[in-house]
C-alpha cells in the first residue's frame, strides 16, 4: 500500500460547531466569584470587558456552538491544519507505535491561537467594539490577535510582558506588522503598571502584570473591551475546532488514538485537541487518554492546589475555581514562555480533579532534546511550549516499546519555533539550566492567597 | 456557492515527475563552457564535484524525468502545497481580478528550497558521498539543504556570506539544529577565502565568494561534492514540481492564469512555477504570460547583457551562457537576500533572449508595502524575496482594473518572512532606502569581464 504522511480534510470537511464539554462534563465546575460580594458574577458583572456573545459562551451549558460564517471564511486560509504521521520520528525511536501530530502551526501568526483569535475579534466587531485591550507574553498571543483585530478593523492594544518585550524583539516586530499597538509592561499607563513601577522601577513584569493592565485599560473606557488568550470556558471552546478535525482525520486513517497529548500553560491548545475526545470516552464509551504535560518549574496541575484564586496579580479578575500556584507566583525563567502562567482553566481544573484527565511535568531541557530529535527527523522547528508535548509522545511511545505493546499516539503541535531559534541555539550550546521547585516555594506563594 | 479559498491536491494527486524544459524550448541552450579550454564542458569536466545523476540531469533533454521514490516521501511532509485565492487582497485593492498564490512558505525550512536540497541530497547518498558543501545568503537555501542532508545521513558544510553570518543569525542557528556546520565565508579553510581575506580582511563576503570556497572544498576532496541551490539546470527541473502541481490545481479550480508570476534570484522559484505553463503554451497553444520580478538594483534581466561568465568570483565554475552584470558585480545590500546574484539561470536567459518569457524590475520599499499590504490582508508574513511577486501581482490586477478586464493571476509565493522581521522594522520605521543604480556602475561591472 501506498504510505499517506498527512491525513487531510478538505474546506468542505471543516466542521462547523465548536464543541462545549460544558455539555458533558459529570461534575460541572463552580462557579467564578464576584471577589467583592463572593456572589457568583453575573454576566452584568462581565459586561464591561466582554462582548455579550462571548460572556454568553462562557456560562453556555449547549453541546455545540455554530462557528459564523465570516469566522469559518478566516478559519479556512489556514484550516483545516494537517495530521501529520510522524514517520521520521518513529524510526529513529525504533518504536513499533505510531505517532502522529496535528500542526498547528501553519496558521498565519504560526500557532493555535489564531483559532480563537478570530472569533473574538468577530464578536467584539459584531457588538460595536472600536478597541480592544490584551496581555502577552512570548508573543504568539498578540500576533494572532493582532492580525485578527486588522482583518476586522479593531484597534488592538497590547501588554507585553517587559522581559519579553526587550528580549524577544521578534514578536513585537509581528505585531506591528499586523498594525498593533504594543507596549511593554508594567508601563505608566495604568494605575497597576504605575504602582508596580513605583515599588519596583526595573520589573521584568509577569502576565499577571500584564492583565491587570489591560483589563484596566478596557473596564475604564466604553469602546474598550478586553480579550485573553487562554483560561476562560470561551476560549478552550473555540479550540475545539482542532480535535473535531482530528477525530474525522483519526478516523480517516482508520484508528482512534490509545492517547492525545498537549501541553499546558493555561489550557487551550491541550483543551483544543483533548475535549472532542473526552466527548467520545464520556459519550461513546471509549477509553482515549488525555494527557497533559506542564513545566517542571510551573506545575500547577502536578503540584498546586484545587481553590478559588485570581487570574492576575492585582485581582481584577473574578475569582476562578481552579489548579493555581497562587497568582503571586513568579515561575522560573523558562523558555516555553506561553507556558509560565500560575492557574489553569477551570474547565481542565475540574476534569483533572474528576480524574478524567491526567497531568504531568517535565524539565525544559528534555524538552528541548526531543524538539531538537523532532526537527532533525521530522524537519519542523517546534514551539519552546510545543516540545513539552513531544516529549510526552516519545514518553508514551517508550513505554509501550517497553510493554511489548504500540500504541496509537496523537499530539498538538500547538506552534513552530521560527521565533525561538536563539533558545535552541542556547540548548545546543549548554546553557540551558533546568530550575529545580521546592516545596516550600510553592507553600509560601499558595499561603498568601489563602 | 460556498467560498473556496484553498485549491488542495491530495497526496496521491502529487506528481511523480520533474518537468525539463529542454525538451520543448524552442531554442536550445547554448553549453557551458570549460573555462581553460573554452571548450563545451564534459560530464567528466563535473564528475569531481557533483554526482553523476545530477551530471545527466543537467544536460538531459528528456521531457519527464521521474522523481524517486524516497525524495517523493520525504517531498509528503509537506507537498503538495495548496493554492491560496487572495480573497483578502483582492478586497483590500478593490479588484475585479483573481489572485493566486501557491504557498511554497510551509516546507520544513520555509521556502521552496526543499524541492532540490531533498533529490540533491539523495542522488549525493546514492552515490556514496560522505559530504557536501555549499554556499548560503541570508540562509534560506543552507537551511534547506541541512536537514535533507541529516535526513540521508551526510555531513554538510555551509560557507555563509560573512556579512548574514554576522547580522541575521537565526538561520545559521536553524542549520545548527539541523546538525550542519556553518562557517563564515571568506573563511581561513580556503585557498579562495585566503586570498580574498589577504586583501580585505574585514571583507562582507557574496554569494560569488562563498561559492567558490564551497566548491574548491568539493574539487579537492574525493568523498565530498558540491551542491547549489539555483541557477544550474537540475536545480530547476526539480522545482517544476510547484508549476506541475498548480497545472492541477488550477485545473480544479476551473481556470488557467492569465499570467504567472515569480521573483527572480537564479531563477529556480519562478522557472518551479513557469516552466510548466509554458509548456502549455509551447505544446497547447496557451498564451499564459510568464513574469519575472527581479531587484532593481541587481538587475540582470532588464539591464544585464547576455554572455559567457562565471557563476562565481573566483571562476571555478564553468563559464555560463546567460544574461549577468558580470561575475564581479556587488549587488547593493537590499533585504531580498535570496535576489543578490549577478546572472541568471540558463534556462532562463534562454528563454527570456526567445521572448518566451517577460522580465521586469522592482525596487524595494515598493515591494516591502505589497509585503505589508498582504501581510495585513491574508496574514501571511512574505519573504523579502517573495514580496517582488506580490507586488508584480499587485501590478497586474491594478493594470487590469484600468484596462476595464479581469484577470486570473497566479504568484509563488517562495518563502515566509518569519527570519526576516526585523528587514520589516526598517521598513516601517523608515529606514530603508532605494539604490538608484547608474548605467556606469553596469559599464564597469561588464567590462571588467568582456
Amino acid at each position: 500500500m501506498e504510505k499517506t504522511t498527512k491525513i487531510l480534510l478538505s474546506e468542505k470537511e471543516m466542521p462547523t460547531k465548536w464543541y462545549n464539554i460544558m455539555a458533558d462534563m459529570p461534575n460541572k465546575p463552580m462557579p467564578p466569584l464576584n471577589p467583592k460580594t463572593r456572589k457568583p458574577i453575573t454576566p452584568e458583572d462581565l459586561a464591561p470587558i466582554f462582548p455579550m456573545e462571548l460572556i454568553k459562551q462562557e456560562a453556555s451549558t449547549e453541546r455545540y456552538i455554530d462557528i459564523p460564517e465570516e469566522v469559518l471564511d478566516l478559519y479556512k486560509t489556514y484550516r483545516p491544519s494537517p495530521i501529520i504521521r510522524a514517520y521520521e520520528l518513529e524510526k529513529s525511536l525504533g518504536t513499533k507505535s505510531k505517532i502522529y501530530y496535528k500542526h498547528e502551526g501553519l496558521s498565519y501568526a504560526g500557532s493555535h491561537k489564531a483559532n480563537t483569535a478570530i472569533p473574538q475579534a468577530y464578536y467584539n466587531k459584531m457588538e460595536g467594539v472600536k478597541k480592544i485591550t490584551t496581555e502577552t507574553g512570548a508573543g504568539q498571543w498578540g500576533s494572532a490577535l493582532s492580525y485578527a483585530c486588522q482583518h476586522f478593523g479593531i484597534d488592538l492594544e497590547v501588554y507585553m510582558v517587559r522581559i519579553s518585550y526587550d528580549q524577544k524583539p521578534f514578536r513585537k516586530m509581528m505585531m506591528n506588522i499586523y498594525n498593533a499597538n504594543v507596549y511593554p509592561s508594567p508601563s505608566n499607563r495604568t494605575e497597576a503598571g504605575r504602582k508596580i513601577l513605583e515599588q519596583h522601577p526595573d520589573s521584568p513584569g509577569s502576565l499577571g502584570i500584564a492583565i491587570s493592565e489591560a483589563m484596566e485599560i478596557a473596564a475604564k473606557n466604553p469602546d474598550t473591551k478586553y480579550s485573553l488568550g487562554s483560561v476562560l470556558n470561551h476560549v478552550l471552546l473555540h479550540q475545539t475546532i482542532i480535535g473535531e478535525e482530528a477525530i474525522l482525520q483519526m478516523e480517516k486513517a482508520g484508528e482512534l488514538p490509545d492517547v492525545v497529548i498537549g501541553c499546558f500553560g493555561g489550557g487551550s491548545n491541550f483543551s483544543g485537541i483533548a475535549f472532542p475526545f473526552l466527548r467520545l470516552n464520556l459519550k461513546e464509551g471509549k477509553n482515549i487518554r488525555l494527557k497533559t504535560i506542564e513545566p517542571a518549574s510551573c506545575p500547577k496541575l502536578t503540584r498546586g492546589k484545587f481553590m478559588y484564586d485570581f487570574g492576575d496579580t492585582a485581582g481584577m479578575t473574578p475569582l476562578l475555581p481552579m489548579y493555581t500556584l497562587g497568582h503571586n507566583f513568579i515561575p522560573a525563567e523558562i523558555h516555553a514562555g506561553g507556558l509560565r502562567y500560575h492557574g489553569a482553566g477551570v474547565l481542565a481544573s475540574q476534569l483533572l480533579k474528576d480524574g478524567l484527565i491526567e497531568a504531568t511535568a517535565k524539565y525544559q531541557t528534555e524538552c528541548f532534546e526531543a524538539g531538537i530529535q523532532f526537527a532533525r527527523t521530522e524537519g519542523v522547528i517546534p514551539a519552546p511550549e510545543s516540545t513539552y508535548a513531544i516529549a510526552g509522545a516519545i514518553d508514551e511511545a517508550r513505554q509501550a516499546d517497553k510493554e511489548g505493546v504500540s500504541k496509537t499516539i496523537l499530539f498538538n503541535l500547538s506552534g513552530h519555533g521560527h521565533l525561538d531559534l536563539a533558545s535552541y541555539e542556547k540548548y545546543l550550546s549548554g546553557k540551558l539550566q533546568d530550575h529545580e521547585l521546592t516545596n516550600a516555594e510553592i507553600e509560601t506563594s499558595l499561603a498568601e492567597i489563602s
